[in-house]
């Protein structure tokens, strides 16, 4: 159904929808090339909330050559008025005579209005190329779209025998250089980056990106004025904070979780979210509190905290997939443990995972996994 | 010095070594290629102690065509009678003008005197050419012959987060099939297989080779009437094992290492190895074990024990590397360990390790590395 030259054309489009990868969020990733005559005549990708869309980018670059071309989009075409106006209007009006989609709109309640609306101006569409790539892009987006949940992404680091510090807490710089540069990338790449009091009590962290510390190919294309800052959400749920440490005054936002409001006088940059207990324990929401994140448009999560958040999350069955940082060092059984999770008294119950990925970064192992007990994008 | 055909023919006699891996301990892997303007004519490796060595499998190949020749070797020819005359006297009446090694014996007391001998018979000699793939194939023998020590390999399995089983216990199957067929096929190269009286107790396993569940490739090559089975060594201070498990009723040797002579009756299969116990504790001494072995021609030990033994064998620095499946599970750090160690104070005192394999077997990753703390052949 698809050609082969179709194949590439909207791997062309992917691969440039990944250059907003660092810059776009809450917006999706989207990318889009429009042929003519077997030529690219415009390219495009979304860079930024409030910019035009990729689709707009394209047509500008076309200009007359749009005129019956191919336009070739990882997501289907907006139809909404939204900071910008329809691009489904736009590739009409630019004359588009046939429009290759690799997905239709996330969100279950739009999803196909762009394509009926091309229809019935008479472009052919197709949708449904490369649809599995396509996702790839946008997995918070998607996931925020379909159920109201972010896209919840753990980080943890250990000893190759799942051991993060010694019985007396001793730990630091467990993983090597090169894996805390890996971690900047990723950090760079979320929504948000969630962490505790407790590991801000105990590594006073700056949870921040460090331009300086990213890939020479990012900082490339992110001059450090660009670059966006996932916001940092801390959960403080006895308000054990105050502001003197130091990611509070660094550059971005950072939303501090409590479930009562506390009355010190913070950065402007700091904003209180106000969060249940659950009833069963004194425990903060987390289940109420990553829908509140997504309410204020966070749909992609970096975990970086200890074994007890780590263990909640999974337990809640809240966590997408996880990337586990390996050192090569033995720690003993008598050190910490990775994740806390209760006492299981059957294998049946132990949380299966499925390894995505597996690699060396530097002198340290990196796997990343999926879990299953929690929501996979369909 | 060594041309790229040098190298060529080198890796030859280093792929037919590997041939006989899984058959000639206690006798070290050696391969052998002969050439005769430029033409390989004769080829042979040792394929099990008391049959005859590679160079004279080669010479028989090339027979007049082994005049003028040039000899590859992967170690230096023996110059001493044994159960077969020395190849290095072979190879001189033979009327071999060259001959390269890949290294000399490991054994400091007779390195080199092959190569007195060839030299001194108007032979010329090179020694080092891809010395370290060499030493690859003979772990377990140089290590004896350098330092009375065996090659100590530590298979671990456990999930992601380092944990082996559930609190109660409850542990059957962490990993799959394919990671446990590969423990065949590691079990199958090891001079012997090392366990506990505790794994006995608590598993009673076979500790065997199953034929059916090695790779095609070896029960091709190997009928099931012609593989080697390693001896079992299992450490029982407590005296705890009766003739009852199957273990000791299965094809192959066991040596049961314990502190004082137990008086029940055991298979012929079966003897009792006496070992001190340690001054400082009331445990049998692990050092002496290993020391026994390599005198009963052991050099290479596969460990499959609990994290009690993967600990003390590490804390002594008898271990020399290691094999970790992990299963694609988190169990939470209310289950246990991988490895007991004791309690460390300082990261400084964490042993590290150089990750030199890492890949999915199955759907469980493997890691292997080298403990630094322990000996590295030179």
């Amino acid at each position: 159904m698809f050609s082969a030259f179709d194949h590439k054309m909207m791997s062309r489009a992917i691969a440039l929808a990944k250059k907003g990868r660092f810059t776009t969020a809450p917006n999706p990733n989207v990318g889009c090339v429009i042929v003519n005559n077997g030529q690219i005549v415009g390219e495009g990708f979304h860079y930024r909330a409030g910019l035009p869309h990729a689709e707009v980018f394209a047509l500008r670059a076309a200009g007359d050559k749009a005129r019956g071309a191919t336009a070739y989009v990882t997501l289907e075409p907006c139809s909404h008025y939204g900071r910008t106006p329809p691009c489904a209007l736009a590739l009409i009006e630019a004359g588009i005579s046939r429009v290759v989609c690799a997905m239709v709109d996330p969100n279950p309640k739009v999803a196909g209005n762009g394509v009926t609306l091309l229809q019935n101006a008479g472009v052919t569409v197709e949708v449904g190329l490369l649809e599995q790539d396509a996702k790839a892009l946008n997995l918070g987006f998607i996931k925020a779209m379909q159920t109201g949940m972010p896209y919840v992404q753990l980080k943890m680091a250990s000893s190759l025998d799942g051991r993060t510090a010694l019985a007396n807490g001793e730990s630091k710089w467990i993983t090597g250089p090169q894996a805390r540069a890996d971690v900047q990338h990723f950090r760079a790449q979320a929504g948000a980056i969630l962490s505790t009091s407790a590991t801000v009590i105990a590594d006073d962290p700056s949870m921040n990106i460090r331009w300086q510390e990213l890939p020479f190919y990012i900082q490339q294309q992110y001059p450090k004025s660009e670059l966006r800052l996932p916001i940092r959400v801390i959960i403080d749920s006895q308000n054990r904070l105050s502001p003197d440490y130091q990611l509070f005054h660094l550059p971005g936002k950072t939303l501090l979780a409590r479930c009562e409001q506390g009355d010190e006088v913070w950065p402007d940059s700091v904003t209180q979210l106000i969060i249940s207990r659950t009833p069963d324990s004194s425990q903060l929401d987390l289940h109420e509190l990553l829908q509140q994140l997504v309410k204020l448009g966070i749909y992609h999560i970096w975990v970086e905290a200890g074994a007890g958040l780590a263990g909640a999350l999974v337990q809640n069955q809240l966590v997408d997939s996880f990337i586990l940082y390996q050192a090569p060092k033995l720690m003993g059984a008598e050190a910490r443990g990775v994740m806390n999770l209760p006492q299981l008294t059957a294998m049946g119950q132990v949380p299966n995972v499925s390894i995505s990925d597996l690699r060396m970064v530097g002198t340290d192992i990196r796997i990343t996994a999926d879990i299953h007990s929690s929501y996979a994008p369909n």
